[in-house]
């Protein structure tokens, strides 16, 4: 096991009817900017929700946060923020909604180009407005962690930051605010959370059990309960729940706690996201198959418990265990009504180009567990994708 | 799923070479009292690091607290702490140390009679010392929670208490520290961590596969890693490493959140320890097999399913598959050179009618997740313990 810190102090507040908590939550003196994407907060009546629980205090909404949030977006809400004095935000919604408010809410204090934040990862966040979150979205574990990504549309990059100061005060995690998400919406989160997940699991030994079953633990379960999610008529409180807080401990920290993580289809999939704005979770589900089977020396022994532990595979060679379980990764993906190649999505070879120049003008040259995906590496991921 | 809240603030600094950490983690201007149990922090070296690391922070160390730590002995801290003026606590020890820092640090500020913290369970706690930990006994998870349990030796009651203030607010957790205990201290450790999570898993189905799979995974964590341990000539670092964790993430709330729990098996172990002074990990294994066996009909779902997944019991009726799981775990007990009967304690008939009236005298009457095991179903499992 590796040596290694962990601390999380976000407050998870799980559960049916959870929302009028937030009264307690909230500085009773607070101002409050509630932060809200498109309409659908409004129309579902959790927003109302929201207020009510907010009672006294004053508040206002700011509205238009997209998917993949915007740095100009986000700025205009700093703006605000700086004009009217608010001192508390409130995120309502998804991983957008959430990273956009890490980003106002480092910003806000921040001296200088806020842009500065992206480009040193956000190691120069001095300090950060509170802030707490209502989940209406299991995907990204961005309601209990410290880090963000947000995309800069003018130059089509889209860029990871964190700091210890950005974890939410609280997130009201209510698993019914999930039931009027469409059906792509579900298969996305399954997906994000399950290669959360693997990015931290799918490395190489050193003797950390228990982080490999819980790892594990994850998959499984994603991989359980993701088809009858969507094959539900009505939703499952109970399968909705489970999605939520795996979703949530998929990228909290714990997992990736002592153990090697690696990230690098995340940061191809960012480029994929920020050029063509294919949702992040399909962009993972292009890019892991392909890059596992590019790996699969490096990450032989991990391929072959995952193999084991997650798909039941145990017999064959070695290669043909690991090639059954990249393959079995994939067919999940699909299953799960996400295509796994680019061409599904109307790119082809020339797409490749552009992202590998992205990838060198973001200084991603050296990724993963080993510091050895080079742009050349990427580069044969992306056109075995094709 | 059950509604839940989960929120756990404590900073892990784990591996090796960590206590140097301890420069940066407590306050620069405070003013120290270190708690250390018997004469080994001393003698290992491990507080000469402590110190080296406070440099030039004030500093006392209070030594003397045993094993199930007294009110009496803490009280003297206490009056300690209150007279020489100490605003910060440092535990160096396992456990029973850790456990008494927090009765400690609550006591200080406390107005009245600070017995009321215990006969409150600790909810009139309403301000505490900060303090951290270097923990050096795997076992109780203490380290990384916010409940403690504390003997008066004068009436023989051990009493549990726990409150949100209560949280560590650093332990550090040196894999290499356990190297100098006792074979029998490591094999309490095993079964003090197998049984905390048995508690909070072997109730019934609440439809919450991500708990279940994790408590799984620490069950067949330390199942794999007990053995190994007790036979290993030499520490090996990453065994120690994960027996470390894994008795942390025994007891951080996280497996328990959303599930019911039971905690009778500990509070009947309790009464065991205060009357026989027996220590904790081995009443555990002297009535978790009897209470399990006795409420095979109330937790019959997730024994068979703790005997497939734990134990890979696949065959036979489900009752012969319950009597294998539970036969299993008194086997697992026994290898770790950790007796199951009262009578190996020298105990009969007779302890068992005094361990019943003091579960009656401390209000033990409602135990477990449906509050149905009365003093006569635990005079039963403590019958069947003989």
């Amino acid at each position: 096991m590796l040596n290694f810190d962990f601390v999380n102090p976000t407050h998870i507040v799980f559960g049916k009817d959870r929302i009028a908590d937030i009264a307690k939550l909230v500085p009773e003196q607070a101002k409050v900017l509630i932060l809200v994407g498109g309409a659908s907060a409004e129309k579902t009546g959790t927003l109302a929700e929201v207020r009510t629980a907010l009672g006294a205090r004053q508040h206002a909404t700011f509205s238009g946060i997209e998917p993949n949030p915007s740095f100009e977006t986000s700025m205009k809400a700093v703006l605000q923020v700086r004009e009217e004095g608010f001192d508390f935000l409130l995120a309502v919604g998804g991983g957008s909604v959430i990273d956009a408010a890490k980003f106002i809410a480092a910003a806000v204090p921040f001296e200088g180009d806020t842009w500065e934040i992206l480009l040193k990862g956000g190691r120069n966040v001095k300090s950060a407005l509170p802030f707490g979150t209502v989940l209406t979205l299991p995907a990204t574990g961005s309601e209990m962690n410290s880090g963000s990504v947000i995309t800069r549309r003018d130059i089509g990059a889209k860029l990871p930051f964190g700091n210890p100061r950005l974890y939410p005060k609280f997130s009201v995690l209510d698993p019914t605010k999930t039931y009027t998400l469409p059906t792509q919406q579900i298969a996305n989160g399954v997906v994000d959370a399950f290669v959360h997940t693997v990015e931290q699991y799918l490395t190489y030994p050193v003797n950390a059990p228990v982080q490999d079953r819980f790892a594990e633990g994850l998959l499984q379960t994603l991989v359980e309960v993701g088809p009858r999610l969507l094959a539900a008529s009505e939703p499952n409180y109970d399968d909705r729940a489970t999605l939520m807080w795996s979703a949530t401990l998929a990228l909290n920290g714990l997992i990736g706690a002592g153990v090697p993580q690696d990230w690098s289809t995340h940061m191809i999939g960012h480029e994929l996201t920020a050029l063509h704005n294919i949702d992040h979770a399909r962009t993972l589900a292009i890019v892991l198959p392909a890059m596992l089977n590019e790996r699969r020396v490096q990450k032989r022994e991990k391929l072959l418990q995952y193999g084991e532990r997650v798909w039941s595979i145990r017999t064959g060679t070695d290669d043909e265990r690991i090639t059954a379980a990249i393959e079995q990764t994939r067919a999940f993906f699909e299953a799960m009504g996400i295509p796994t190649r680019l061409s599904e999505y109307g790119l082809g070879a020339d797409a490749v180009d552009t992202v590998v120049r992205q990838l060198e003008a973001h200084g991603m040259v050296k990724l993963s567990e080993h510091r050895d995906v080079t742009p050349e590496v990427s580069r044969r991921v992306l056109e075995a994708a094709l």
